[in-house]
């Protein structure tokens, strides 16, 4: 079971929003990255060398001091109990904007437009991080590794060149963590996806996840991610919370139906957060998403995915959330973040609090046995 | 159904605690309202009129201004819409107490002890006070009518003499909105009573639900109410949740089983809080409670007492828990009190909110029909 | 003192990013608002009147119900007492983006372009807008009324192009409540403007705030604004508090000799909140921005503008601050609008908590003789 | 100036109300504790030895494993970094009590009075539990340390008695960090000390403050500490903020005027709290109270005490206010204690997270210079 217990590697509370600053990228102005035919030559991340471990007290700052893949603890290599793992998004495509700032994060590589050839050069970046950091695990939305079409038949069409690509990276080692559809971002989905008051978007939304889950089938995924952001509401002045988690009930019965139908092994999980975007999101935390996947008899077929730092917006500890999941016998991912104990958002910050990494890896490894 | 949701009338943040000044009720020094054997002579509140609706414009301070007892809504009494409830503890044993300061309150009758007397000449307080409101609920914890003694059998007994009293005094038309055992006050419930690692704290806190069960049956009682402030933890590293979980479980199946045994025909309710005094309550919010029911198959035999300030301190709106057990069919009971927005602790002050009241109300009607 | 007091009108949360979605206007799928010459014809808002005043009765949805303009209440008129202003980036510039979340508000007038001939058309909307609600005042930053440009000299003669005719359209009647000079958004600023670690940003800052106040002045606006939303800092292991607050003490007075310099006899204000988007803003509270004034020696030369919602996010109720500005004598502006209770992020809702906005008033009126 | 920085030693969120269990205290159950006079005999803590260093690797439970009082650390000795005082009330007032919960702690010396001879043998427990650990500061509330009498008169002889001895068993080394008048306990106090509406209450609480410098002074206190923990209000409907705030300075500036003229060189302290027990203190953090100070011309006669859990309740990370205080030139002491992050009220914890702990050291250390 404690295969199961992963975690995220990269993370920044970004969304990738279009860059709207002119880019270089290729263009006459730019270095000699760019071949004559507008593509990205050599190495993304030039003078990085493979990251190795070195122990505590290297001087390298391109080292691991802690972390040895291969030295077992407790009966486990350290790469089974911390399967890193690259979020896409927040390397790939976080841009440094803020609800008062413009973007500040812009790559080399970006050339400003969302395009296929963009988004297969994003691809190889990704790869090449991913092989220079040793790990092999890395995990995406549908709509950050390839551009939205104008029909959903050309946005399908546009993520299987994307993903044939990626499948062709991942060579026999790296497999995603998980995929997920990102129902949040486009303004179809400002009211929700599967919770949503408008039939047509819940059948885009269906039809979203459904190609979603196909391609993370195809690349090898071990589990899907359904996060509701949006499903949740502003006020229940206007909003029939009985009605609408009906819905999201159907639609996750459905999706569960369609992996048995296309024999996806991997595991389904839900992530909560209590809120943002929405005021107050449906999967509130790890025991409220847990009442309502028994409440509907969804409990064998969905998991947790569990975020410190969404947990600790709900009031709990992270360790409280893990351990929630756990006894109730739904842990089945970490993305062991870190918030600020003084903000009333979401920082996704890297987790560099020993007390607490070790708090959790308490119940990580109680989970294992 | 909408017979079942009531309201507690009467919430001031303040337990019990030994009011330390000495007293002067019926000593040399006090005037008139003591006879020579040392009893309470006339009214307790001389001076104020039963309460009537007198409308909206009345100059007279002791009359109700909108609520309107008989008055038709919606095809019920206002008096079955809102039944009001008055709570023993919070108008006669509050003692005007917080963390850092000594009782204010000084009610005339009380003479420092707390003797069975003095429970007694309370219990007449009481019911002058119910009368004069003009309502017919109240509701109690055990030892907030009756004082422990030295042994179980001593206290039981104290307990029944005080409820003789009490049955006597509710003639034909008063009862308890609900009864429940005080299981967070003396020191043996430091750690929890049901989630308590003491075998016999655990078996006491049996006993005593045992008992408080059947005196609000033999008062006729409408509900029985547990709530588990000290059911939770100060920090997970010597707490093993699961453990103390599986235990509650059993205790509310035991207590449940012996209310079929007795007859007692009433609601069992659990009143979710999400901590305070504990760091993390077990009963959190309504879904964290109704996941708990669904685990251990207890839905059939509890619903839940929403009280508004508990469910803002979960970060929710009041009218969110009431939604979320509502929706889940799990709406016993109301206590419509309030807390303070910028406070993180539970201020337990009347709801004269009418934006948020109305938004409750909605629930109330909705699981009416 | 209290002709000083006055109110934004427009709030939503939301800053103006670029519109990415491809817009219509005046393309050929546009309907007849468009001339030959690209310019919008007729109406912004088309079908709707001049708002007037009609009672509480009225069943016009386009009518005041509580507000009229002229009737005297406590001797002064209700539009001297209540003196609504149109926040210009919040009625034009909101696109409804939210962190994760495309634009979603698409103005039929808007081209998908940030020019200068985009900038009046919105500038005219504006003054439609304003007319027609009947208000004689608005408030601007410098960035969302005119675009930036290559250079400073090519960005403020934007401004100029488009502040020449806001004054036109001004007429004799209305003018700015305040303007102020964006210095959040731009990447320069992501670390401060004043309190940038980089000279040249620091010099920015300053030149746009004098070109900022310029255009104020030359539109006859009543204040000036500081909000100060990069002043601040993500951790303090990198920031050096003390100079960083010497540095923007600095600034400020440089600020007030250049208002007696230009002959500006607007006020000054200083508009704090807590964070966001920084984890800590230096002009948290009114409390702590007076203790800055009064540290650097600005009381004089300045005074505060305080919003709702700031103050809710930092701890304290909107009144609380309102008082505090007011008993130091401190009082210039109040943006009465509301957050969430629940929410740990600026929501910049209309207030429409009777009871809030009635206690605010009270501090109103008290600073009113 | 670092030498003015010190810790406070032992904390728990709980305020000595009277412990109402029945003590045996050198009762004729008791053991062999008490003499024929009643007195206690022995050792308070028999079979701890006095506490030494024995660094990290030590297997004994009673040593230092880090703190070794000798060692020269950047040029001063860590005693003189770390002047730890052991808090008179948090160790031997302290009863375990909660707002849900009577007392659990239980001294075998105490004997269930508040009487003199009771106060006395808590002094002799106290000094040698400082003697024990091996520190040379304590500090102490006038109320904790002897009882109150009927008469201000009689309190005082009371008190006199108490500090007698406490003179005596403080010998050459130790002496207090600080005193100070605990004005908010008793009933009279319900509504402020310095701020109450009762003249009276005024009057009594300066006379308090006036007898507790006095005695500070006899001690040789290093410091005289303000905690207005009931200066602030409950809603501002009922309470002129500007008025009390005006009558608060007024009563320090008498305190600063008494302490000149008795000849008192301590630092006199104010400790910010934002609330609790009120719902809003006037001293709510570092910049608030320096604002007041610097209105009311009190810079030179006061400075701050920080408690790190006062600080995070008020929003700010502990490192904010203890920077704030220092670069207003106010840092005077420190009580470096810990809360909790999932709690919204004080929970006065030992500070063991090292992360934070040394952000704090970094600002001592430069107040050091």
């Amino acid at each position: 079971m404690a295969g199961k217990i992963s975690y995220i590697f990269l993370c920044m509370n970004v969304i990738p929003l279009l860059a709207a600053a002119a880019s270089q990228a290729c263009s006459a102005q730019s270095d000699a990255k760019c071949s004559q035919t507008g593509e990205w030559n050599g190495e993304f991340f030039p003078g990085i060398p493979k990251i190795k471990y070195e122990g505590p007290y290297t001087k390298n700052k391109f080292a691991y001091k802690s972390y040895n893949a291969e030295e077992v603890i407790l009966g486990k290599k350290m790469k089974d109990w911390l399967r890193f793992s690259v979020a896409f998004w927040h390397t790939f495509r976080g841009t440094g904007v803020d609800p008062f700032g413009a973007p500040t994060i812009f790559w080399p590589w970006e050339d400003g437009t969302n395009s296929i050839a963009m988004a297969k050069r994003r691809m190889r970046a990704n790869f090449e991080f991913i092989n220079k950091l040793g790990v092999d695990r890395w995990c995406f939305h549908d709509r950050d590794i390839a551009p939205e079409g104008k029909t959903l038949q050309e946005t399908n069409s546009n993520l299987d060149e994307v993903v044939k690509l990626a499948k062709t990276l991942q060579g026999n080692n790296i497999r995603p963590l998980w995929g997920t559809a990102q129902l949040f971002m486009h303004p179809r989905y400002m009211h929700g996806a599967a919770t949503s008051s408008e039939l047509g978007v819940y059948v885009y939304a269906a039809a979203q996840v459904k190609k979603a889950m196909e391609v993370t089938h195809y690349l090898g995924g071990e589990n899907y991610v359904f996060w509701g952001g949006r499903e949740g509401y502003q006020t229940l002045l206007n909003t029939d919370m009985e009605f609408e988690l009906d819905h999201m009930a159907k639609f996750l019965e459905a999706a569960a139906a369609y992996k048995r139908k296309i024999g996806f092994t991997g595991t389904l999980l839900i992530e909560p957060k209590p809120q943002e975007p929405t005021k107050h999101q449906y999967d509130w935390d790890a025991a409220t998403t847990t009442n309502f996947l028994r409440k509907y008899g969804l409990i064998g077929d969905f998991k947790l995915n569990i975020e410190c730092n969404h947990a600790t917006l709900s009031g709990h500890s992270c360790h409280h959330d893990v351990e929630t999941a756990r006894i109730n016998g739904l842990l089945g991912n970490i993305d062991a973040n870190s918030g600020d104990a003084q903000t009333g958002w979401d920082t996704d910050q890297f987790l560099t609090d020993t007390r607490e990494a070790t708090m959790i890896m308490l119940s990580v490894i109680e989970n294992g046995h």
